[in-house]
Parts: structure tokens; C-alpha cells; sequence
């Protein structure tokens, strides 16, 4: 693999939600770089974006545009992504994709890093970042899997508009001001109301009536603990909330480990933040801006023989997209 | 048993939330009556209430309120049941108490009418009103057992503001206005703020680390269902929603019940409606107002052998609370 020290630096799709968190990332970490380059559809080229003391210039995506590019984060659409990673590939880049589009690809590896870094080869010239909902149970879960094994996994989520981007943001404001000054409620970006109201249903439908956000809680949630058989079903439900996401878990583990166990041994887990107060839990407002996966509620679920009831919280736009994706560059940094 | 026929009615705490819901649907469903009384704090004493064309003044609950009453629905708080509901069996009314108050004494009958309603005997004189929460799972939960036997059911509930009262509905209101004003969040209902954020804590902390809500799902559940060890767990969430809960139930059945069958069972019990189309979903917004339990989201979960996932959504003040004791007492009626 490319050796990344001083890295020029594309942040693809840099004036959307999680692109623009990637730019904040990388100026808030110092994050090493010769040079950082904002790229952007025809709709946003030309404008000046802000970023650590330098006015950068947001360029038209394309062809050429990653010449010279040495780690390029894209923060796209599947569709684009599959169009102009090869090519940033082709041109000598490193690609970390936010995408959905290479995730389940055998060949490409899916990382959230304090959980399996080590799978990322030298031959890998593009890495996927995995989904929002995804990546903030996996260091829980594989922590969880190492000490007593997991048996089963039943997630629900309560999951915020931001995973939407940022028209989503938009329509919650505007919904709820129709609403507060008694004027009709448009909608766009989601099927139904979303203020005041909780859908779900995120991403489309799949033939077995799950939805494809669901589908990627479990594929992705195998492929990343390299479980290929973990017993895990999931119902992803959007709530009306800005940002982090949260998501009810429960786990049956297949050697004993009760509550307190757990919280002793989520307290030692690298990434993850543990409330120990039993009464102390975490939540969406007070998670955002944070860069770690927080845990609470932690309870022995006695309906099942090892059972455990977890609520776990974290900023789906840091952790559960843009943070994870450089996180996965500092690690190839250094 | 006494015979009511045409009874003297008392709505004790009638100017609350779920006593002005009893009040409508008295209304509504020409509910056959003498006479009705609003009883409620000094508080409230002599404010008129509009009811059937008449114009009803607000008494003040004590002692003596319930002299010739036939009927007397408690829409109180679980120490004011416990004071007044006696007063009310002594003066020769029969009671239905939406409180906490009585639900898990074993003399006492918890009851959904679609559900248990036999398990009324002609000695009882209070019969409790079961938890909103609790509720709307038994229609489901009792038809699934009756074909294929529950083995274990996980509830996440996203549940609505209106379940802590008026008081909670106008803080939801409040907070979102300060929040497009950019003013500071002020809270008294919720111990944090509800306004887009989602809380994992309703009722009180009980030994074991789970809330006083959740305890009632599992226990209530219980005794409705007249499964004293039916394996059931809950996480109860507030959301930030005005009115009606939803939840996401995983259930694993003792003999096989597939989705389409499941479908087919709840498309044939009373006081369901199911969604037929997979594509299609009961949500928050659309179910208020409305006297059913609404099914959607039914898939076959592939975690376990014989397991199901379903969104089970209500109208919280009318089927969840004043609604199901209305219709416990019109089946007293006939």
C-alpha cells in the first residue's frame, strides 16, 4: 500500500453533510496534508470554502480531477462513487468510500478501525467506510463477541435526519415551522411527515420486506466481525431528530456475562463511552459533536438465558461516517 | 355484579389529558348515561365543560362525589386512585382506574377487553386499566400465542409525549418554539429535553435498572395474558411526538408462524388492522384519532427459528388509556 505521510487530500462530495464534517475533521485533528482539495458537482464549483486559515476553491468533479491525489475521501452517492473511484484509483489515490457502493464487495474491505483494521492489506487501494447505524454497534459488539461470544443481536433504531443529509435537516425545520404556524407541511426528501412523527422506513424496500437499511445493519455487521453467520435482525426507524443516532440492543451472548460485566468491560473498550450510573444515560442532543460510541442502560434481560438490553448512541455524521473515514486514514498514516 | 344500564357516570380527573379523551368518547360513541359528572381538583372546580349539548360544571373531587354514582372512571394519578377508588366502591360504583394503583394486585382484574374481558367475576368492583404501553401489544401478542405460542417477545417502544400529560405536550411545544427562536430550553415535564431528542427513561428507576415502564409492559403483560413466565423484555423511549406510541416487537413463537401467515392472523383479530402491503406502514401521525391497534412491518426474522418483527402503532390516549376502559365499561353494559 501507498505510504500516506504528507498526503494531498480530495474530499469528494466536501459541501455535503458528511463532506463538510470531513473538512472540519481533518482541520480540527491536524491532520497532516501537503494539500486539500474540495471537490464538488457544477452546482458548487467556484465556491470558497474556509478551511484552517486557507481559502479553498471547490472544483468541478471529474475525470482529471484527481491527479496528483494521494487519499481521496468520498463522501458521494453509490452511484457516483462507483463512477469516479477507479478512476482516483487509477490515478495513484487511496480511496476511502462513505458509500454503500463497495461495502459488501468480496474484495474490499469494510473497516471501522479499532475493530478491524488489521483487515486492510497492502493491495487495497479502496476501503469502505460502513453505514451510520452500522459502525456505532460494531466496537460494542465486538468487544461483547471477544468476552462471551455473541449468540444473537436484535437491533431497533431510532435514527436522526442528518443520515439524510442536509435537505432532510432542512425539511425538519420546515416542517415543524408549517406546523407551529398552522400551515401546510411539504415534503420531500422523506415519503412521509417526519416532524412530530417517526417513520419506519429508511433507504428503499427489499424483496424480503426489509429495507436496505436494515439489510445493511446485517450484512455489514458479518462482514465487519467476520461473522458470516451472526444471528442479527434489525428495524431501523427515522425519528424526528437532527443529529446521532440511537439504537435499542439487545444481545444473548453464548457464555454468561451480566450487566455489570459489561459495563466493566464496555469501560475498557477503545472508542466506546460508558455511562456506570445505571440511572445515567446517554442521548442524541448531548452525543453530537462527540467523537465516541456511548452505551447506557445497560440491564440484564432475563427473558433469555444471557441476556442483555443495551442503549447505544453516537453522532452518525462523526463517528458513523466522517470521523470513521479519517480515523481509517490516520491509522494508514501512520 | 351491578347491572349498569343506563348509570350515573363520574369522570374523576376529567380535565386531564386522558379524562377529557374518556369525556369524547362518552360523546362520541352515545355512550347510554343518566348523568355525568366531572370531577377534578379545586383547581379546576366550576369550570364548564361542554359534553352531549350540555354544559357540565367541574366538582371538586372529595369524599362524597361519588353519592349515587354507577360508574366512576379514574383518569387520576395512582394516589389519588388509591385514596378515592375505594370512597367510590363504597358509595356503590363500580370502578375503572386508569392508574398504576391496582393493575398488579392479584384481586384486582387488569383488562383489554378483546383480550381478557372474562376474566371479570361479578365480585369485582375495580377493574384496572392496563399501561398505554401494555395495551396495544395484547390484541397482537394474545392472537400470536393463540396459534403458535409465544416462546420470547423484545419491545422498543417510541412513545408519545402525551403519555405524561398535558403539561408534557405544551413543554414539547415550548421547547421547539425557544429552539427556532434560539432561545434557551426550559424543562419542568421531562428531566432533559424532548424537543428533537429521543429519551430512554420513562417512570422512575426501579432495583434492577429498569424503568418503572418497562417493569409495566413485562408484568402487565404478564397478567393480561395469564402467562405468569411468558419471557418478555422491554426499552422504553420517549420521542419527540404528540400523540400515540409506537413499538418495535421481535417475537419468537413456539411453532412456526410465518410473516404471511401473521399477517393473515392479525388481518382476522379484533381490533387490529394490519397493513397488508409490506411496502406499507402505520405511523404516529396517521393512527391518532383512531380506535385500533395498527400492524405493519411484518417480516420473518432469520435470526431464530420461528421469529417475527413487527411495528405496532396506537393511539395512546384512546386505545392506550380512555378508550379501553370505555370499552370495558360498555361491556359491563351489555
Amino acid at each position: 500500500m501507498k505510504k500516506l505521510s504528507e498526503p494531498v487530500v480530495a474530499v469528494v462530495g466536501g459541501t455535503g453533510v458528511v463532506g463538510g464534517e470531513m473538512l472540519s475533521i481533518l482541520e480540527e485533528k491536524n491532520f497532516p496534508f501537503k494539500e486539500v482539495k474540495v471537490l464538488a458537482s457544477a452546482h458548487s464549483a467556484g465556491e470558497i470554502y474556509e478551511f484552517a486559515d486557507q481559502e479553498i476553491v471547490v472544483e468541478e468533479l471529474d475525470k482529471d480531477s484527481f491527479e496528483g491525489v494521494d487519499l481521496a475521501l468520498f463522501a458521494t452517492s453509490a452511484s457516483l462513487s462507483e463512477q469516479y473511484a477507479p478512476i482516483a484509483v487509477e490515478a495513484g489515490a487511496i480511496v476511502i468510500d462513505n458509500s454503500s457502493c463497495f461495502r459488501m464487495d468480496p474484495a474490499i474491505t469494510l473497516v471501522v478501525p479499532e475493530v478491524n483494521f488489521d483487515a486492510i492489506k497492502s493491495e487495497h487501494q479502496i476501503i469502505a467506510n460502513p453505514n451510520c447505524s452500522t459502525i456505532q454497534l460494531m466496537p460494542v459488539l465486538k468487544a461483547i463477541h471477544e468476552k462471551a461470544g455473541l449468540k444473537r443481536v436484535v437491533v431497533s433504531t431510532y435514527q436522526a435526519v442528518s443520515g439524510a443529509g442536509k435537505a432532510a435537516m432542512e425539511e425538519l425545520w420546515e416542517q415543524v415551522r408549517s406546523i407551529l404556524s398552522q400551515q401546510e407541511v411539504s415534503k420531500e426528501v422523506f415519503s412521509s411527515q417526519i416532524a412530530f412523527n417517526c417513520i419506519p422506513h429508511i433507504d428503499v424496500f427489499t424483496e424480503d420486506s426489509y429495507t436496505k437499511e436494515e439489510v445493511k445493519v446485517i450484512n455489514e455487521s458479518r462482514k465487519i466481525l467476520n461473522l458470516p453467520d451472526l444471528a442479527i435482525t434489525c428495524t431501523a426507524v427515522r425519528v424526528p431528530v437532527f443529529n446521532s443516532h440511537a439504537e435499542s440492543v439487545n444481545i444473548e451472548t453464548k457464555d454468561p456475562l451480566n450487566a455489570e460485566e459489561c459495563i466493566e468491560l464496555l469501560d475498557n473498550t477503545a472508542g466506546v463511552k460508558i455511562a456506570r450510573d445505571s440511572m445515567q444515560y446517554p442521548m442524541q442532543i448531548d452525543v453530537s459533536g462527540s467523537d465516541d460510541v456511548y452505551v447506557g442502560r445497560v440491564r440484564n434481560d432475563r427473558s433469555v438465558e444471557n441476556g442483555l438490553n443495551l442503549w447505544v448512541v453516537a453522532d452518525n455524521l462523526r463517528k458513523g461516517a466522517a470521523l470513521n473515514a479519517i480515523q481509517i486514514a490516520e491509522k494508514l498514516l501512520g
